[in-house]
C-alpha cells in the first residue's frame, strides 16, 4: 500500500478525529456529528469550538478545544462543519499540525457558484499535503467503528449494521436514503462514502481503499457522471485491477435527455452518453445494475454466494405459477433452465408427490413438505447439470415449516449459488427469511429480483474468467 | 344482469353457505374453512358432516347437518371439501335442493389424471343447473363479508383489508402468497378468486362479476394460459366491454420455452405464444404488467388516481439523484418530462432556495422545507403544461416534516394523478407513507416503480380514448 493509499484508508477508518464546528445546539449539523462520534465512535474524538470549554452532554463531560492546533495528540482526520469562508484557515491549521486527511461537510463552494473558494481550499490542501473529502458532502459512515459524519439524526436516517457491502455515492441524499433503507432491512452496509463536490479525493481512490479492506466483499457505486477529463480512464484501470478479486456493482443514473440536463445541474458532472458508461463498465468488468434496489439485490448475492461455473439454473418451487415466473425472468436474462436428465427425473418421480412436476422447473406442489425440497436439492445440486439454484418457498402452503431453512442452508455444501424467493408477510415468512439471510442465503420477494441476482453472479463469473 | 351473471355474483358474495366436509380436526382443510366462516363470515353458515351433531368450538356451540338436503333454509353456495370420489353425489344433492352455485376445494380430479371424475362432476352440474368453481382451488376470499374458503390459516396467509382491488388468479398458491403480501402492506384487496381446474366457471365470468360490483375499482388478473378453444375470443369481447368503465391489469406468466413447458405441466393450459397474449391484451385494452408486484403497483394507482389527459410528467425531488433516476425511468417508458416554461421558472427561482434547480426535474434540494414542495405543486400542477406528477420525498433530509403529506394531499384538487417515491425505513418515513396511502396517494419505494404506475395511468387513458 502506497502512502497515498494509506491516507485514504485512514480517512474511511480513522482512530482519532477532531470535529471543527462541533455544536451544542440540538439538530444542527455540528451537533448531530458530535453526538454520533461522542456516543458511538470507538476511537478518540476531539470537539473543536472556541465558544465552549467543557459541556455536559449525553450524560458525560465533554472537553472542547479552541482550535485544531490546541489538540496535543495526533489526529487521523479533521471533520469540518463550519461556514464555508472559515474552511481554508482551518485546513491550513490542520496541515501545519501534520494532519493528513480532512472531511469537509460544509457547503457554499462550487455547488453554490463559489468556485474561487473551492480552488483556495484545493490550493491549501495541496500545499500542506492534506487530502480532502468534499466539500458539500455527508462524508463517511463506518459501521465497524461507528465513525459517522452523516449529519442526519438516526430517527431520520437509520444506521445499518456492519457487513460486507461498501457504497460509494455521488449523491448525499441518495446515500442517506440507502442507509435508512439498509438499516431497516438489516443489510450489512459496512461502509458508505459520499464525496460531494470532489475537490480532491475521488471515487477511484475510495474504490482503492475499499478494495484494500478485507471486510469489504462487494463495492457498490452510485454515479451520475464523471467530472474531470481522464477520470473515466482512471476508473477503468482501477476497476480492472480490483474486479478479479472483488466484485464492483455500479448504477449510473441519468440516461436519457431530460435526465442528463438534470445531472448537469445537480452535480455539474459531464453526463456523457449512457452508452459510454455502459461500455466503460463492460470493459472494466463492473456488473451494471439498472436501479439502486437492483444494485443491492446483486451485491447481497455477490457478497455471500460462490461464483458459478456457468448459467444453468435449477428452479424448485412449491407453486407452479411462481416457478413459471422464475423461468420467465431467468430466460429473459439469457440464463438457461435445462431439463432434468431422465434417469434422475425417474428417481424424483418415485420420491416426490404423485402430482409433482419433475422437469425443470420442479414443482413440488402446494402439498409439499420440507423433505421434498431436500430430496430435490440433494439429487440435483451436486450434479454437473446445474450451476445455480433458484428456490421458491411460498410458506403459505400448509406442509412447510421453518426446518426448510435448515435444508437450504445445508445445501451450501454443494458449493453452488442459491437464491430464495419468498413472498408474503406473516411472522413465519419473516422468521424464515431472517434465518436464511443470517446464514448467508439471499432472499428476494419476487422471482425477477432473484433471477437478476443470479444473473449478476453469472456475469461476475464471466468477468473473472475473462480478466 | 342476466340470471347467469346473478349466480356468479352470488358465488363471490353469498349470504348463506353450507360447508360440506366441515371438520373439527385442527389444521385440516375442512377445519380452517369452518373456522374462517364461523368466526368471521357475516352471513349464515351451515356445517355439514354426518360424524357430528353439535360441537363446542371457538367458544360457541356449532350445529352440524348430516347432509345438504337436511338444511331447511335456502343456500347461496355450497362449499365442498370432501374426498374427490364423494363430490358428484354431494353436487347432485345440492342441485336437488335448488342450490345454484358450488365451490369445490377438493383435489384429485383432472390435475391428478382423473379426467373422468371431473367430467362426471361437469355432467351433474349441467344436469341440475349448478355452477361450479373449481375443483382443486382455494376458491374465494371476500374481504367485505369475510366469505373465505381459503384453507390456509391466517398465521400462514394473512387476510387483506377490504378495498378497491379484485384478483382473479389461475394459481392457488400465487393467490395465497398475494393475500399474505397484501395483508402485510394493508393493500385493499377486496376480492380474490381462484378457479383451479376451471371445470365450469371461467375467469371471464369472474371478470363480469367483478365488473358489476361497484366496490371493485380495478380488476387484476394472473393468468398462465387459456385452456379451451374460444376462451381467448370471449376474454377479448368481455374485457373490451369492461375496460371503458373499469381498468383491468393482467400479468401473463410463462413466456419463454422452458416456462411454457412448465405451464403445460402446471395447469394443463395452452400457453400459446407470449406474443399472442400480448396482442390480445392490447386489443382488449387490458394494461399489461410484467410481474405480480408490478400488477399491484399499477392497480394501486389506477384505483385511486384520475385518468391523465396525456403523458407529460412533472418531477419534483429533494434529491437531485433521485430526480434523475425518476426521469430515466419515465423516459424509458416513453413518457415526457418537459421543461418548465421560462416565466414560471423565473418565479420559482425567486421562491425556492438559491441552489434549487427549477427546470424539470425540479430539485428543491436537501435543504428544502415542506413549503417548497407546496410552492412547486401550486405553481405547476394547475397549468396545462403537465398531466401528472412524480414526487420524490426523501424524508431523511433535515427540513421535511409530516406536514408535507398534507400539502401533497391538498394537491389532489388539481385533478391530476400523483405518485410518491419514498425510500427508507425510519418511523417518520413509515407514518408519512401511511397517511398518504390512507388519503389515496400511492407511494412507491423506488422511482422505477412509481414511473411504471404513472405509465399504467397514461396507458389506461389512451385505452379509454380509443375504446
Amino acid at each position: 500500500m502506497s502512502h497515498r493509499e494509506a491516507v485514504i484508508s485512514k480517512l474511511v477508518d480513522p482512530q482519532s478525529v477532531a470535529v471543527v464546528g462541533a455544536s451544542t445546539k440540538p439538530g444542527s449539523v455540528g451537533y448531530v456529528i458530535l453526538e454520533n462520534l461522542v456516543t458511538r465512535f470507538k476511537g478518540q474524538v476531539y470537539p473543536v469550538n472556541p465558544k465552549y470549554d467543557e459541556v455536559e452532554l449525553w450524560g458525560r463531560r465533554i472537553k472542547f478545544y479552541k482550535s485544531v492546533s490546541e489538540i496535543g495528540d495526533p489526529l487521523d482526520v479533521v471533520v469540518v462543519a463550519t461556514p464555508a469562508p472559515t474552511v481554508p484557515k482551518i485546513l491550513e491549521e490542520a496541515g501545519m499540525k501534520g494532519v493528513k486527511a480532512a472531511i469537509i461537510i460544509s457547503s457554499g463552494f462550487a455547488e453554490a457558484g463559489n468556485a474561487e473558494l473551492e480552488n483556495w481550499v484545493k490550493a491549501v490542501a495541496r500545499q500542506y499535503g492534506v487530502r480532502v473529502l468534499g466539500p458539500n458532502c455527508i462524508g463517511i459512515y463506518n459501521a465497524y467503528t461507528n465513525f459517522d459524519t452523516v449529519f442526519l439524526p438516526a430517527d431520520r436516517a437509520g444506521r445499518p449494521p456492519p457487513g460486507p457491502l461498501a457504497l460509494i455515492s455521488q449523491s448525499g441524499a441518495v446515500a442517506a436514503a440507502i442507509m435508512d433503507w439498509a438499516a431497516r432491512r438489516r443489510l450489512g452496509l459496512g461502509f458508505l462514502a459520499n464525496y460531494g463536490n470532489k475537490a480532491d479525493v475521488t471515487e477511484v481512490e475510495l474504490l482503492e481503499a475499499f478494495a484494500a479492506d478485507h471486510r469489504v466483499k462487494v463495492i457498490t457505486v452510485y454515479v451520475e457522471g464523471f467530472k474531470y477529463p481522464g477520470e473515466a480512464r482512471r476508473f477503468l484501470e482501477t476497476a480492472r485491477k480490483i474486479v478479479p478479486k472483488k466484485p464492483i456493482v455500479a448504477y449510473k443514473a441519468g440516461r436519457g435527455g431530460a435526465a442528463q440536463r438534470a445531472v448537469k445541474s445537480h452535480t455539474a458532472a459531464m453526463a456523457g452518453t449512457y452508452e459510454m458508461y455502459r461500455g466503460l463498465f463492460q470493459q472494466a468488468g463492473v456488473v451494471e445494475a439498472s436501479s439502486v434496489r437492483e444494485m443491492f439485490d446483486m451485491a447481497k448475492a455477490l457478497a455471500t454466494q460462490p461464483t458459478p461455473r456457468g448459467g444453468r439454473v435449477l428452479v424448485v418451487s412449491d407453486s407452479g405459477g411462481m416457478g413459471i415466473q422464475a423461468v420467465d425472468a431467468l430466460e429473459a436474462l439469457g440464463l438457461e433452465v435445462p431439463e432434468v436428465p431422465e434417469s434422475i427425473a425417474k428417481e424424483l418421480k418415485r420420491e416426490l408427490l404423485p402430482f409433482a412436476a419433475v422437469s425443470n422447473p420442479i414443482d413440488v406442489t402446494g402439498s409439499a413438505t420440507d423433505e421434498h425440497y431436500k430430496i430435490v436439492l440433494d439429487a440435483l445440486l451436486p450434479t454437473a447439470f446445474f450451476d445455480m439454484a433458484l428456490i421458491v418457498t411460498l410458506m403459505q402452503v400448509p406442509g412447510l415449516t421453518k426446518n426448510l431453512a435448515k435444508y437450504v442452508i445445508d445445501s451450501k455444501r454443494y458449493g453452488k449459488p442459491i437464491a430464495i424467493v419468498n413472498f408474503g408477510g406473516s411472522e413465519l415468512v419473516q422468521r424464515f427469511e431472517e434465518e436464511l439471510e443470517d446464514q448467508g442465503i439471499p432472499v428476494y420477494p419476487t422471482p425477477d429480483r432473484a433471477a437478476k441476482a443470479l444473473w449478476a453472479l453469472y456475469k461476475y463469473g464471466e468477468v473473472k474468467r475473462r480478466l
